[in-house]
Parts: structure tokens; sequence; C-alpha cells
């Protein structure tokens, strides 16, 4: 059994310029109801870091449900952020896939000692992710999502 | 109702330079065995076409169970195809995202009337694909897979 059970794949994470446009594109092709956008939680709650700083960013959000996994549509705001990051490297492009884990420290120790660090951590109601700077091994960044049981 | 349930999603592709280097590190992330390589069937086979035109491509390609989407990993070879031209203007990443159609016709119809022709097409045992230049209005390269019932 490895550190994270390929199973678990819940996300797959779109970064773009405009959201709105984006989210209308999908909509229509998929004949459903445009998501309502959200904010990523202010920092207070948030708690968000990027490369090991605290960051202000409040990227907008939207969510279509594709059955296993969602597919997340983030446009970044001018704070620092790993999406902010990656759309100025390379324009629109899938910035992610996420996988659930229920043990949070394993999975940051693993991917540490394989020389894949910590690039974005942030917290939402119920659970926080974590992105690790996996591109060069894996060919794109993987979040590791952690909900606390209740 | 769209043009593709979004539920249909099956797929989510990358594109990397050297696959067992890559499928190495899935399969250690994951615990599971490495799956074996395959490559593109022949041009006979595959009638594979980039741009409209017919490539001699035979990609190597594996591949891992995730649940309802398989992680296809693709490492493209020296013919003109949508995995070369992608690798050489964005080094590894997420290709394309791909659903399932019972509509091939409508789905290239709708594509095409909306500024997405195709890009990409290839047959397989049982099936066909197609992958749509979608990039500047769906964020990625969108794939939809026919299956003819038998």
């Amino acid at each position: 059994m490895g550190i994270i059970d390929g199973k678990t794949i819940c996300q797959v994470a779109l970064v773009v310029k405009d959201l709105d446009k984006t989210v209308e594109e999908y909509a229509k092709l998929f004949g459903v109801p445009k998501p309502e956008a959200f904010r990523v939680p202010e920092e207070s709650v948030a708690h968000t870091q990027f490369k090991g700083a605290p960051s202000k960013t409040r990227a907008r959000l939207a969510v279509f449900d594709l059955g296993q996994v969602v597919l997340e549509i983030t446009e970044p705001d001018e704070e620092p952020s790993s999406w902010k990051d990656f759309l100025e490297k390379n324009g629109d492009g899938i910035h992610h896939i996420a996988f659930m884990t229920d043990d949070r420290d394993a999975a940051v120790k693993y991917f540490e000692k394989n020389d894949m660090p910590v690039r974005h951590y942030g917290e939402y109601e119920g659970g926080n992710y974590t992105v690790f700077d996996s591109k060069e091994k894996l060919g794109t960044f993987v979040q590791v999502k952690y909900e606390p049981k209740k």
C-alpha cells in the first residue's frame, strides 16, 4: 500500500484567467446551470501559505460535479499563490489533481522525503489541502486533502 | 442537457518526456505494480490524425486505475501528434480530460460550431477518440471517446 490510494482521486483543478468565461463554456457543454463562484476564505480562516510564506490570496473558484471527481476552476488574484504562479508561467491549464488522505503527516513526510516539498497550503471549513511541488516527478502538481473525522 | 454529460468523465491524461520514470513515481506513490506500457496501434489500425493530416505516431502509454477515471500517461514519439506538440510547448503536464459520448457526430458538430476544431483523432480496438482544440475556451484540451455498442 502506498502513501495515497489512487482510488481517492477527488478533484481535477484548472487555473484560468477569466473564471466567468470558462465556467460559462463548461455549463453550456454539460447543459447544467452555472455553479456559483466563491472565494478562498480570508487569511485568518484559510491560513493560506505559498512557498512557506503567508498569503492573503482570495482567489475565486467554481466547481462542477463530475461524479467521483469535481472539476474545480480557479481564477487567481494578485496575491501570491500557486495558482497565480502557474497561470503566469503556463497560461490556462490543469494545475493539479487531488486525492484524499487519512494521514496528512505521513503524506507530507513522503513527499518531502522524495524531493517534492510543500508548495501551497490552505484550510477550509472541515479540512485542509496541501499542494506538493511534484511537477518534475509526477508531471503535475499533486494535492492532498485531509478532512478530520468528527 | 448539454452535448456531454460531465458525469461520463473517464480519463485524466498526462504527457511526459520519460514514461518509465513517471510511471515508477506514481506506482510508488499509490503502492501498486507498474502497469505495462503499450503503444498506439500502427497507422493502418489507428488511423491517427493530427490537425487533419495522417500521423505515424506510435506514442507509448500506460494507465493507472483511479476508480471512475484512469490516469493515462503518454510519452510522445517523433511523429506529429497533439502530445508531442503539447510537450514541446509546455513540458510535462496534463494534456486533456476525456468524456464518453453516445453521439460522436453531435459532439464534433458542437465543438466545431463553437470554434473548437478537431485537433487529434485516433482509433483503438472497440472505439475512437477525438481531441478538440479547446484550450482557449475550456482551459485544457477536451477529448471525446466513442465506443459503438455491439
